[in-house]
């Protein structure tokens, strides 16, 4: 089945916004076993738009959208649809009441243009939006399907996952089920020079590096006309890889290292908390992004100051002055000092340079230390760093998660 | 000028690479004066790239490729270029001399593939790559120009700005410059019914409203012969939004936030504290995202548990079991607690429910609380969200930030 995304939207064409979503779209119908032949961009114009979607009815069978359902002026996606495939748009009562009662939940204004989501061209079906007042539109016709989706990145992926992809299951008499392993501390380039031959030889499943941010994914795409079938083919190409990788993977399952850290916490039954100095809170936030979190994580102290590192934390004043608050001993004492105030198990810190200013030669920009203390020891770690203040801050979140995963699977 | 751009690799058809060249090179071209109509992404096969770019040729003035142009054997943008224009590839002595040099100077050994990167189309010149060996091409037809590029985005983005927007100078005598006016406290459908008759009579400046993550953006797009008479244009365009939303706009520089509370924090000469329970650490790091922030911001707490919140921020014990930790009460004396703790001006502090567990019926998930303290008083804040839980993460931290931004405003 020939596929093509459309990308729709001003924003796009003006390069004020990258457009991540074809490059989802196309990962997960890719794996979904459906080839891509086009993708293209236009935006919110509407002659334009008939045009490009005209052309793909031509050449391709599958035709997905995003972008261009909202409720505003610029908004062509229903118009161009229902003007390329002479479907003209009718008002769905039943999705009036749910963009009525989706504004009476939350106490908004209904304004008026938002009626507009309620068009769909003839024939056609809405796709729920869980997430958005823009529902999705599928229309099936006897050549070619239009899936149209919102451009919303949140709305979309939801919207692909629990309704897109299982529809088309139809169109695709084999399964398909993919495993994306994770790695850290090592390369891209190094892990596929030790991975070469099998990456060569691969048929089915089919297998491909993604650098991941500060990390590398291995996504493993498994044929077969059962789950299990395709389960199997996965957990030998599984095990082929980690008979040469094994120590940097740390995910079989796509899994946030703050995720795969929280299970191991969990399970173990013990607590965490946090003292963060250059990454101002990033671990916290990482951490507590997983629900249930609560369940072993104590809290955490940003202290960004030296005062507030001697006075919330019990640093000693001669450790600052002697080592400097970016020191091996102070992000210990910071580990020791807020795992006794939270009186948790664990106590995880980082102190670093994340820049641009505040760099010197003995203590450069990108310099990061990290501690990790339990009732009996206190290990630290040190790092060079070499971007920006946002990466710095992100990688040094990477590597402290990633002492606290050794630490879990180790005890 | 109508101008297209098309991104060539098979890594982008199958969203295993993000097209980040796209949106560059449409934004440097964007801000030059010229219009982009269409972006078409092509994976590596012969005949859908010449299809795209004969289509191309017929609909655009100027076709901007990236990507193909390496030595190995699915690099095929050179032979779809030369067989869609009927211009056929020819070897250029002179870039077979500068690429055995290159290879000379690094002490390389140059494969025969390499010799693949010295054909250029008949009557093409060459543009210069001074970070790699592909170079461009620049081929100028009597309705077109065709200008090729290197996928490599480094190499690609060396070559667009020192060698093609120069070229390009002499195609537009007009010059482009927008400004991104963020709106918060107001939707987009709402904003757009305010903003109708000045939207729907816009030429030049032209105004495009769009969603962002729990806010709007606005962009104003002026043309004009100078940036002086261009800031005019944008100035006037501001002045008459602000004449109806002023009270909703917090930057016109496409800024987030956190930065523009910091500035506003460093130039008033205040310090801040933050006691963060659901948030977990998004409102520091936000703040700590933005370089220079240690000057204003004295660090924060998250207290995740109420032990904590007793311990660290001296909630008292009362309040917590009156209240509970989910209340005006609590949170006003989270903030007040972190700004006596960390001695500074300004306590800010989060508690909430962020899902999608720990909700009921008299404090459901999605319900938060926000409280503001300085040294006379503490303002408190009640919101009830909607959606997951990182939304609900992420929307607590944006009202926290309002708040604290209207806050500065005011005195």
């Amino acid at each position: 089945m020939i596929v093509e995304i459309i990308s729709i939207g001003t924003e796009l064409i003006l390069g004020d916004l990258i457009d991540t979503n074809a490059a989802y779209i196309a990962q997960k119908i890719t794996a979904s076993g459906f080839n891509i032949h086009y993708m293209t961009t236009v935006g919110d114009n509407r002659d334009r738009m008939v045009d490009t979607l005209a052309r793909a009815i031509k050449r391709s069978e599958l035709i997905i959208t995003t972008g261009g359902l909202g409720p505003t002026d610029d908004d062509l996606t229903r118009e161009a649809i229902a003007e390329s495939t002479g479907c003209p748009l009718q008002e769905e009562s039943e999705l009036l009441q749910h963009l009525v009662n989706y504004f009476k939940q939350r106490n908004y204004q209904m304004t008026a243009n938002n009626r507009k989501q309620v068009l769909l061209p003839e024939g056609a079906r809405i796709i729920k939006n869980q997430l958005g007042t823009a529902p999705g539109i599928l229309l099936e016709k006897k050549d070619y399907t239009i899936i149209a989706m919102p451009g919303v990145p949140g709305e979309m992926q939801a919207m692909l996952t629990t309704e897109v992809i299982p529809y088309l299951k139809k169109y695709s008499k084999d399964l398909i089920k993919s495993r994306v392993l994770k790695f850290f501390m090592i390369g891209e380039s190094t892990l596929e020079t030790q991975l070469k031959d099998i990456l060569e030889r691969q048929t089915n499943p089919t297998m491909a590096l993604l650098a991941g941010r500060g990390e590398v994914k291995l996504r493993i795409t498994a044929k077969a006309s059962s789950a299990q079938k395709a389960d199997l083919l996965l957990d030998r190409a599984e095990e082929t890889i980690r008979e040469r990788t094994a120590q940097y993977i740390y995910s079989n399952n796509d899994q946030d290292l703050a995720e795969v850290v929280g299970q191991l916490l969990e399970k173990k039954g013990l607590t965490l908390a946090l003292a963060e100095s250059c990454t101002g809170g990033l671990l916290g936030n990482r951490i507590t992004d997983i629900p249930g979190s609560s369940a072993y994580f104590s809290g955490g102290l940003v202290t960004y100051s030296n005062q507030s590192k001697i006075e919330q934390l019990g640093v000693q004043v001669l450790t600052l002055e002697k080592h400097g608050a970016v020191s091996r001993e102070s992000v210990a004492e910071m580990a020791e000092g807020v795992r006794n105030k939270m009186s948790s198990d664990l106590g995880l810190s980082v102190s670093g340079i994340a820049g641009p200013g505040g760099g010197n030669a003995e203590k450069p920009v990108g310099l990061i230390f990290i501690a990790l203390a339990d009732r009996e020891k206190t290990v630290t770690y040190r790092h060079k760093l070499h971007r920006d203040r946002i990466w710095n801050k992100w990688m040094s979140s990477q590597y402290a998660l990633y002492y606290l995963y050794q630490y879990l699977t180790k005890i």
